[in-house]
Order: C-alpha cells, then sequence, then structure tokens
C-alpha cells in the first residue's frame, strides 16, 4: 500500500518526538457516497503504550453529506470534507494547530493521483507537520476490524462495493469498487436497480410478475411502473436508489421469487470478490486454511432476522477458505481510519487485536 | 396511441382545406440520446394525391446535439429543439410562418404528461393553426420503415433501445426503452457497458481474461485497467459509453468469448423485447402467423459483415413469428417523423406502403 506521507520516509517516524496525553489530537475521517463522517481521538501514548479500547476515547464525531468526487465533484467533495473536519474539532473543543494526524480514508480514491491530488489540497489546510494519510475507505473499514492493524480482507457493501484484502508484508488487491456502471452488481445501488430494472420488465411483459412492483411504488408513492423512468431520472444519486434495498429484502422475506433471485445473485457478487482478492494474495496459505480477518462493513451486510446477506457471503467464503475470520466492527470506519493514522504516528498497535 | 393535436377533435381534419405545392412545409424531427435531426419537406398534395417516393422530397436537413431531457435536462434539451428547426427551415429558404405542422419524436417522452409539456412550449413559438404532434422517436422510426403507416412493431438500437408496436386499430404497447439504469441491456450503452466491466473483472480476478482489454485501453488511449473508473466517470454521457460498440463486435469477431457472450446476450435482450411487444398486442394473430411490419433501426443493428446483432435478432423473432416482415428503412427517423405528420394534415397514405 502506497502511503502518502508528505513525502517523508519511513526512517522519520522513529525521530518523531513521544507526546503527552496533552499532545494534540488525530482526526479520522470516513468519505463515503452516502456520507462522510469525521471523528477526533487524542494523539496521546496510553501508559500501556496502547490506546484504550474499552471504551476507546473518542472526542467528537461529526457527520456530513457524500464526499466521492466521482459522484459529486471535485469541489463539493472538498467542501464537504474541509466542513466535517472543521466540525468535529470544533465539537472537541479543539483547533487545527492542535491536529498531529489525519487519515482521510475516501471512496473513489484509486490511484497515487487522486491521493497526491488531495494531499496536495489538504496542504493548504494543515501545517507541514501534520502527518497526512489519504486513503481509499476500504483501508479504514478494515481498520475498523482489526483496530488499526493492515491484515486481512475487507468486504463493504453499502450504496457500492468492494473488496480490499492486505498481506503483512504489504502486498495489497481489490476486487469490485468501480462503480455501478463498471459492474458493482452486489451494491446497494445495484440490488435495488435490478429490482426496479425487474419491475419495468414484469410491466412490459418481458419478466415474471413480483411483489417488488406493488412494494416500491408503495415505497416510491408512485402509482404506475410508467413512474418510475421519470423517478429514477430525476436525481442521478446512487445512494438515492440504494435506499430501496430493505424493501427488496422485505419482498424476499415474503416469498417473492425475483426478489429472492436478485439477493441470491447479490451474494454471489459480494462472494465473488472476496474470492477474487484472497485468492490473489493468497490470504488463506498454501493448504487454504490459514487464518486472515474477514471484516463485514456497510448496511447491505448487516444482519437481518430473516434474508441475511452478510451471513450468507460469510457461510459461502467459510466453505472455501475455514480460515477466514469473520468480523462485524464494533466501531465505525471513521474510527479505523483515526486508529491507523494512530498506529503509525503514535504507537505500535503490534499486539492490540480485534475486539469481536 | 394518444395524439396531441392542439385539442382539436380528429373530424376537424375533413375540414382542412386543400394546399397546394406552395402550400408550406412539414418539419419531422428526431431527438436522440444521440443526436437530433430536423427535416423539413413540402407541404403538398402531389397530382397523385400521395408524396413523390422516389425520391422523396427533402427540402433540407440540419443536425444538432441530445435533446433527450432525462440525459441533459430540459432547457438545454429545448434549445437544442429550437435551434435545430431554425436551422432547417433557413436551409430550405423557408420561414417558420411556411410551417404547416411539425412532428417532434423524441426519446424520453413517455406519458401525456411529457407531451403536453412539450406542446405547451411549442405553442410559444408556432401560431395556433400549425398541428403539432409529439411522439416517442419510436413513432417516427416505426413510419420511417411504413412510409408513415402507424402498424407493427419497431426495434430501436442505438445508444438506448426500445420496442414499439402498434395495431392497425390504434392500440399500442412497449417494451424496454426506460434506460441504462433500468434494465436496457441490449442497447449500445448496455452492450459497452458490459464489454467495460468486464475488462474490470478480467483485472481484478472475478472474470476470465479477455480481448475487450487490450482492444478497449488501446482505443481510449489509456495503460492500465484501473484508469477505466476515471474514464467513465469522467462524463456522464450514455452515447459517450456506447460508442465502444464497434470494439466489442471486433473483438468478438477475433473470437473472444467474453465479446461473443455479451452480444449473444444482447441478441436475447433486443429479441425479448419485440417478443413481449407482438405477444402483447398480438401482432401475429392468433395462428401465429399474420404479417406485420418488424422496423429495424439503430447503429447495433446495422449489417456488419462478420457479426450481424440486426440479423441475429431477426433470425430469432423471425422463427416465432413467421409473419414478421423486416425492414431496415431506407430513409432516418426524422423523415419518418415527417411522413407522420404529413400522412395525419395532408393526405392519406392509404396503400402508400413502405419500399422494401
Amino acid at each position: 500500500m502506497k502511503r502518502c506521507r508528505n513525502g517523508e520516509t519511513w526512517d522519520f517516524e522513529s525521530e518523531m518526538p513521544a507526546v503527552s496525553r496533552n499532545g494534540g489530537v488525530i482526526l479520522g475521517l470516513d468519505g463515503g457516497t452516502t456520507s462522510t463522517i469525521c471523528v477526533c481521538i487524542p494523539a496521546a501514548l496510553h501508559s500501556s503504550g496502547r490506546l484504550p479500547d474499552h471504551p476507546l476515547p473518542i472526542l467528537a464525531r461529526a457527520v456530513a453529506g457524500c464526499s466521492n468526487h466521482n459522484s459529486v465533484g471535485e469541489t463539493a467533495a472538498r467542501e464537504t470534507i474541509e466542513k466535517v473536519m472543521a466540525q468535529a474539532l470544533s465539537k472537541a473543543h479543539s483547533s487545527r494547530s492542535a491536529v498531529r494526524a489525519v487519515c482521510l480514508a475516501i471512496s473513489g480514491v484509486n490511484h497515487s493521483t487522486d491521493q497526491q491530488r488531495i494531499l496536495d489540497w489538504l496542504r493548504n489546510i494543515f501545517p507541514s507537520h501534520v502527518e497526512i494519510f489519504v486513503e481509499n475507505d476500504a483501508v479504514a473499514a478494515l481498520a475498523s476490524g482489526t483496530m488499526g492493524k493492515i491484515h486481512g480482507c475487507v468486504l463493504i457493501a453499502g450504496t457500492g462495493t468492494i473488496a480490499y484484502g492486505f498481506t503483512e508484508d504489504g502486498r495489497e488487491a481489490r476486487a469490485a469498487g468501480a462503480g455501478p456502471v463498471l459492474g458493482d452488481w452486489g451494491s446497494g445501488y445495484g440490488i435495488a436497480a435490478q429490482a426496479l430494472t425487474a419491475v419495468v420488465r414484469a410491466h412490459d411483459g418481458r419478466g415474471p410478475q413480483t411483489l417488488l412492483t406493488h412494494n416500491i411504488l408503495n415505497e416510491l408513492g408512485l402509482s404506475s411502473p410508467d413512474e418510475l423512468i421519470g423517478w429514477t431520472y430525476t436525481d442521478s444519486s446512487w445512494a438515492r436508489i440504494a435506499r430501496l434495498v430493505p424493501v427488496v429484502v422485505s419482498s424476499a422475506e415474503a416469498g417473492d421469487e425475483v426478489a429472492n433471485k436478485i439477493l441470491h445473485d447479490s451474494v454471489l457478487e459480494l462472494a465473488a470478490s472476496v474470492e477474487a482478492v484472497v485468492r490473489r494474495l493468497r490470504l488463506c496459505g498454501e493448504d487454504g486454511k490459514d487464518p486472515f480477518p474477514l471484516v463485514m462493513v456497510g448496511g447491505v451486510l448487516e444482519a437481518n432476522k430473516g434474508w441475511d446477506i452478510g451471513k450468507s457471503v460469510i457461510d459461502r467464503i467459510t466453505k472455501i477458505c475455514p480460515g477466514a475470520h469473520p468480523i462485524r466492527p464494533k466501531v465505525e470506519p471513521a474510527v479505523g481510519a483515526a486508529l491507523l493514522a494512530w498506529n503509525y504516528v503514535i504507537g505500535e498497535l503490534g499486539d492490540l487485536v480485534a475486539d469481536h
């Protein structure tokens, strides 16, 4: 993983002065397609050499809208990020001058060029002694399950989906995460778009009748499938479409075959992403049994009473990789981002393992 | 088919005065996602009682960009339409005051509310004696194959796709045409988006290797599949993505299995749209053998030496409906729109049959 650290080399780290509990703060930011969350934690070394993890000392938390530059454009994305960081600092009764490190984990950051562009921009906000990390949001999600350690595979499925994996020796691989045009079919957007499509197909005679017609029209307050076209293209936000996922789940739970097939297909898609990453990184070792954390994040993977997409994905993966250790994180990705920065700047997390 | 005719009833037609060859002009406009074309023909009754069809007397033709309001917004769509009509009149050395009738056939017009909105707006441009028809672009495409007669089924597959059918007694049905989010997978956009997806999947380990990777990157001047994400979301124009269809066709012709599967699937999708329309309207009668025109329009359906998507669709349809009479129109949809207006305003096309 390429770490953008203000052009400093790794050797500079050991020369960093130890900081006291009052030695400033660290910002962790998780920027997704649906929302952007920023948390502020103390940049302090606990007497144990670790951050206390029961509970984690979260000083403040602020929330804003979408900061994926592919989705809302670069200017809007930057404004959102700047505003949410300022809010978190203000809520923590802190200020920019107290910031020791920032980890921005943002969806849509796929290249070193993306990273560098954001880094150059952040340099206008924070003075040069502040450590800045710019990562894909998947990295923060992984860190939220491993308490900052970058090893294993994370599967995110919210509005979008991505699988991202890291070996302990620093190799990485990803699958999916290319947005709705480029085949993120297991995502919330993908599930909902297929459900909307199924309604259109039932209506025009290309597909079987489905409960989704009544349930989606009812949810949207529309009277005919014809009106779905206008509804869909009025607003191009992917998150708006993805919000229909619970209707698909409840339709499947009510026995609708079309909705069930959509959810089954999404499980196959999501599992295929994890499998591709695990295979390329050999995360489960030569014998297929090596243990590794499999962190599951995002609304699509959250447990439902009936249809549990996350559990179905885990069942499929653990059949192939019995060493996969599923984790549903207890802290949010923004905290993962903060822990990642804390880990590199302040301490060595080493044996600090995930609480799961 | 609901015809928006300035609130006049059908009875008014017979009271229309006959017009001389110098009796003005008719505008036919075909507004698609890729381009908008306007033609100007004379509003004249030929001595035979028909328009001469060898050759059709096209006075002028003008071309502009996208006029689908779902794609570029209503203001931009209207500006485009107004400009292209003015250009056509100017090229024909005619003027607004000479216009007898206008047929606007525009993609994205799916409702009587869409029709009425456009009609209200056009009323500010043309005086009240001008007959105005507002139709889905599929209607003009059908008319381009039948020389103005509204009977049969038309399949359009360009950037988008739609199948639209009409019975001789005025019933109509459509399938697909709901845009890329709502499952127009057989369209040019659908084919190209699946090809881009196949490249991403081959790259991240979810799918098989494919010639599409080299061929698409080469076409776009990119060096890695990672760059496809940026390329895809830089510009949300569906037409821009659809322009990759020839690369998919040439990759399939070179024997690539992934590209071949994408094209085969698109044939199934396109044929399913036609089948749904034909079944709902019973266009092939009780015994399945009734004759009806099947008009094939759009870049995706144009004949290629090797992989001919249009021919594959026709082969599939004629197996089920032996009475389907495939027509690849010799005039463009904008001329179809003009002929439709001519038909209703000036003459009875009656026995004027398509030249195919």
